[in-house]
């Protein structure tokens, strides 16, 4: 069934489900009632029949004339993106991007909540941040035993991705973050997701060196 | 021309021209003067048909039997990805996710030089990370006249992006990677991309809820 749902809804529309969840819980603070794809269109810079071809993959469809019950949408989509529980997280690499991330509300609202910190740096090994102590990587399972984490952030130097990564997986995470610049090998039952943030420069610089008229593809093509 | 080649080059292979890039320069620092299509999917967990497929727009195509020449492949990835020449960076917002960024080596090699931080805070203002003083934001002119920077990146909280990346637009940045959870409303000609790292964890509670049998699409497919 999994396989069949995962067919189904193409990864783009799940990353644009995740903007519609932000707009709507903004529409729904403002106290909106209903919202058109228009709205969401226009707010998520995106176009209308993209935005209900997207909703109707949820079984929602808005009213000609009246749109979408905000309420009605924003609990199908939270559903959708797994937001209508909590997930314990741990961060394991507490440097300056680790740090970020514990404290970032993308991280420590909405669905999520940091159970975990580690590191192996004596210098910081018990400080803490929003409440959270930052341990040491060799009590791993410990927290896992107490939080029973399912996703793992892996903000490592490179070097040590793949060994926390593994460490993280034979403690039972089965959803991996990766901010290290490291490919990871592991089973395929884990899901992994590598942000590399350098990789989204290298975009910018691949299209303005292009709209520059710079060199590169500009000869091989 | 420009156009051309974006249309010619799907974004899911700029995605993987940076991986390439990073196995090629592992490859070149170790010496070795040959990789096989093989090697280098095995090393970026891709199939080695998309390599060969990926590679042969930028005009490069491996020798059966002996690959692709690593050092002339990889020149050839650098300048596709506009890594040939040094692009100078600001970043505005310097909060955790700004400071880890500023040190990130993502950020400061490979292409990419961080040339201003600019904050608003008083409390940090004068303070140098790397090497570069954080400077106020009414003081981005001047950076901007000193250093022209090409990117901008937006790390300040959500209600202040869409001003700064305005203001970057004005001093001449042409284009904006954006970490503010906010979508910005820019000119056309502006690239802009957005980095919701909140978005990575849904993206994976979205497939982790699916494999739990949770809640959600199952019920509305």
């Amino acid at each position: 069934m999994a396989e069949r749902v995962r067919a189904h809804i193409p990864e783009p529309t799940v990353l644009r489900l995740s903007i519609y969840q932000r707009i709507l819980h903004g529409a729904a603070s403002r106290g909106e009632r209903t919202i058109s794809s228009a709205q969401l269109a226009e707010a998520g810079s995106l176009n209308a029949a993209k935005v209900r071809r997207d909703l109707s993959h949820l079984g929602t469809f808005g009213m000609p004339g009246t749109g979408y019950d905000v309420a009605f949408l924003l609990e199908r989509v939270d559903r959708a993106l797994g937001l209508d529980r909590v997930w314990p997280v741990v961060i394991v690499g507490v440097g300056h991007l680790g740090r970020a991330l514990a404290r970032s509300p993308g991280f420590t609202t909405g669905g999520f909540r940091v159970v975990g910190l580690l590191d192996t740096d004596p210098a910081i090994l018990g400080a803490t941040i929003e409440g959270v102590a930052i341990r040491h990587l060799s009590e791993l399972r410990d927290v896992a035993r107490e939080h029973s984490p399912s996703i793992g952030v892996v903000t490592t130097p490179a070097g040590a991705a793949q060994h926390v990564a593994e460490s993280l997986v034979e403690v039972g995470v089965c959803s991996i973050l990766n901010f290290a610049p490291a490919v990871l090998n592991l089973p395929d039952r884990v899901l992994v997701r590598t942000v590399d943030l350098s990789v989204e420069l290298q975009v910018l610089t691949f299209y303005q060196a292009r709209l520059a008229g710079g060199a590169g593809l500009d000869n091989a093509l």
